[in-house]
Order: C-alpha cells, then structure tokens, then sequence
C-alpha cells in the first residue's frame, strides 16, 4: 500500500529529487523519468521504476495505476505526493502525474550485438543532453540498434536527455566509450564507419551504405576531430543551400540516418 | 562614441532586458540577437542592430569591432558592459562578447514572392521557440524561403528562437497568419500543401513534390487538425521503425524537408 507523503523533507523526496545530479545517479545507479507516455514506453519495454512517486489523479489513471501496482508487485517503494511536490521533484513547471527512478543499465560496448539491428548511432562529445535525447529518439524512429557515446558527452541519463527521448531511453540500447576503445571494438567486427563532415567529398545521397552502417556525428561546435574522420570508411556532406553552413547536430543525425535507411530500401 | 555602462539600472541596460518578454518585444517592435556568429549572420544578410550592448572582448575583436562601428554609423545606440552584464541581459550562463537589439521585419503574407524558393516550411501551433529556431535553421540549410507559423504558435523573436535559429532567422523570411489567411493566399497562386501524418497512405519517399512546395507541420503533440490535413493536396507518411510512434517536430521537418529536395536531384 502506498503511502501518502507531503513533505519535501521526506527521505524518498529527498532521494528522489537528488537523481537530478549526475553525481547521485552516478552513486545510485539510477535515473529519473516522468510522465505517463514515458513510464508506459518503460513498461512495453519490460522496465519498471525502482522507486515511484504519483500524484492523486495517477492513481486514479487507470495506466498509470497498473504501472504502480506492477512496480510494487516487484518491491519498488511507491509514494503519493501532492502535485506540486511532484513537479517540484522534477523540475518542471508543467507536473505529470508519474515519476519513477529506474536502474540505469550496463553502458559497456561488449553487449552490444551490432547485428541486431542495420544502423548504429555514434555521437562524439555531444554537450546538450537535448540533443542527446532528441537523437535517441530519432534512432528509435528510424530503427536504429542505440546510441554509442564517445568521449565526453552529456549524460544520457539527465532528466533533459530522458525528457527529449520520449522513452526511447528505453528501448534503444546506449553504450559509452572512450574514441580507442570504440575503434578496437568496431574493427573487431564487421561495420561501415560513417562520418558526415563538410570537408567530405561525397554527397550524402549518392553513397553506398553497408549494414552495419555506424553512423559518426560530431560535437555541436567543433565537429569531428580530423583524426576520427581519417579513421572512417565513408565521409558524406549534406550540401548546405544556405547562408548559415550547418545544420544543428541532431538535425543532421536525423536526415543522415533516414537517408541511409532510404538508401536500403 | 560608446558609453561605458556598469549600472543594472541603467536604462539602455533595462531597455534591452525588457526585449526577452514578449510583450516588451512587440511594443518595441525589437527583438534580441546575441553572440558573433549570429550578428555576423545579420550584417552579412544586410541587418545591423538599432541598440548594441559589447563587453570589452568585444571591443578588441576586429569582426565585432566591424559591427559596432557599421552599426553606429547608421545611428544605432551602443554601450560597452561587463560581461556578467551582458549575460545577465541575455539570461545566458555562458556569456556572448555581443547582443543586439534588431527591428523585427513585416511578418505579413502578402509581401511573400513564393516563386523565390522551391520549398517553404509552413508550421502550426508549434509551442517549442527550440524547435521554432532549429526549423528556421533547417530552412536555411536546405534552402527554404522561409517559415510561415500558423495560428498560435511561440514566438519566432523570442531569445530561444533566435539563438536556435543560429542566424536563420536574418536569412529566412517569416510570416505569420491564421489558418483561413493562410489557405486563401495559397490558393491564389501555385504550390502544393503536403502535410505529414501518421494516417497517410503515401511513403515520403514515394510521393512526387512540385514546386513550390509548401511543407505542412503540425503541432508537437497533437499534429494536424483533421481539417488542415483535407486541405492539403499531399499526405505522406515518414514510416515508424521503432516502439515510440513519432519524430519531434523539428526532425520530422528536417527529415521531409531534405527528402523533398532529394527528389528533385
């Protein structure tokens, strides 16, 4: 039975609103996600919170009360707080009615299996975790296998990345890595390395793209370093018409991953 | 000659502060720009800004220095600031060495040549100054004449557009209108309305698109109204690999944009 909470002193709100910092996460293990779209995506894809705290009209919501009755059928510690506390506890104006922390999960490469899926995502020191988030979402959309994060990019796991996501935080599958580490897992396997760089000789649309096709997108401001483009199979340029020379960097990764799908079909 | 201001009371300070609301904006008839890069984008795109706020840096920058003289010159009222100044006024952690205030143009139809670009972006009740800007950027670097923004939609001048628009908004013309306004210019010219919708029989890859083409958005959550979408002479589809149903609104822009001007190779 869930108990009924008002106070922002209380332990579990305490805890809850500390997996804001990527330090906590870091030291729980956990991350936060809210809202029922993204709760439900959660539950589809067999993940249920660790700790889930809902506002009175979630527990009336016929969803949202079969999310709280499963999570704490698995022992998750569940709390009804008044509305405002909820947005309180995630930082946003507009409250949903769920919010949950979840058990990140395993980001090493070795998991990966890069046959399961035809495209691969590979972000480079990506800074925003909207960007972030956005791109997951997009490699959900677009079938990609998940998101591959080299060097040091924004935390997947940030409130913002897992908003932007739309819940394809879980259903794509994230691995972090440093740029050797990376190289020596993809060349011990088979894969096409795609980078997109406005130095590229190639037309986006004229390339021929391999599955595994590991689709390379550098940081937002500088690009990708000179050395990591010399390590790619393929370089494409989406030809820019406009004044302005660039695209923004999720943007780019969503035309260049559907025109390498259209290019299979 | 520049004044030097340090006073947060000051009343150029105060003015241009005032330009991040949206009433303040549309009184004035001013918007905010910041940073180098995006003023650089307006002065190439023949707009210098009638208020002027720099830090020292800017000052010594020879590019920065550019814009302030030519801005003075035309009459514009520039002051030299701190820099935690200049970042209070933008409400920007990172501060930018430049921000201008800049007329906003006529956002009426009528002054519309849509024979001038092969594509315009047409976008309804987008809630989303961020996606607002990227799709402004996204314009540009495909090649679009502009964004026509229908019904209510965040506002274009807004100081989160402007920086997502890197410039954009400078090169790409907009318009404002409300739905009826909108079909009735339309239709006294040329040009094919295609809308996305998940309820289309076309692929995006499928469908032929004449010019000019008039690329139909839909609101973030709800997408089209069921009437806008009769309205159009195309309805495509971008199809769904994933478990989530949909692309933001800005990526979905970015991908049916590109996909359109593909087709005309």
């Amino acid at each position: 039975m869930p108990r009924q909470v008002t106070a922002f002193s209380n332990a579990t709100v305490k805890r809850l609103r500390s997996l804001r910092d990527k330090k906590h996460r870091r030291d729980e293990g956990l991350f936060l996600a809210e809202g029922l779209r993204i709760l439900t995506e959660a539950r589809d894809s067999g993940r249920l919170p660790e700790i889930l705290a809902f506002s009175a009209e979630g527990a009336r919501h016929p969803l949202a009360a079969e999310i709280i009755a499963a999570a704490e059928a698995r022992g998750a510690e569940a709390i009804e707080v008044p509305a405002d506390l909820l947005s309180k506890m995630s930082g946003k104006d507009n409250p949903q009615m769920l919010l949950g922390a979840y058990r990140q999960p395993d980001t090493a490469l070795e998991p990966i299996d890069r046959s399961a899926a035809p495209l691969w995502i590979v972000a480079q020191a990506l800074r925003d975790p909207g960007n972030i988030g956005t791109i997951l979402r997009t490699g959900d959309a677009v079938g990609a296998g998940g998101l591959i994060l080299i060097d040091d990019c924004a935390d997947p796991y940030s409130v913002e990345a897992v908003r932007a996501s739309m819940g394809a935080v879980f259903t794509q599958q994230v691995a972090t890595a440093r740029w050797p580490e990376f190289v020596a897992w993809l060349r011990a396997g088979t894969g096409q390395l795609v980078g997109t760089s406005l130095r590229a000789i190639h037309d986006y649309l004229d390339a021929a793209y391999d599955q595994p096709c590991f689709l390379l997108i550098g940081n937002e401001q500088q690009g990708l370093p000179a050395d990591y483009e010399a390590e790619c199979d393929l370089l494409v340029k989406i030809p820019m018409a406009g004044r302005a020379d660039s695209l923004n960097a999720a943007m780019a990764t969503a035309v260049m991953a559907f025109a390498v799908r259209a290019s299979w079909r």
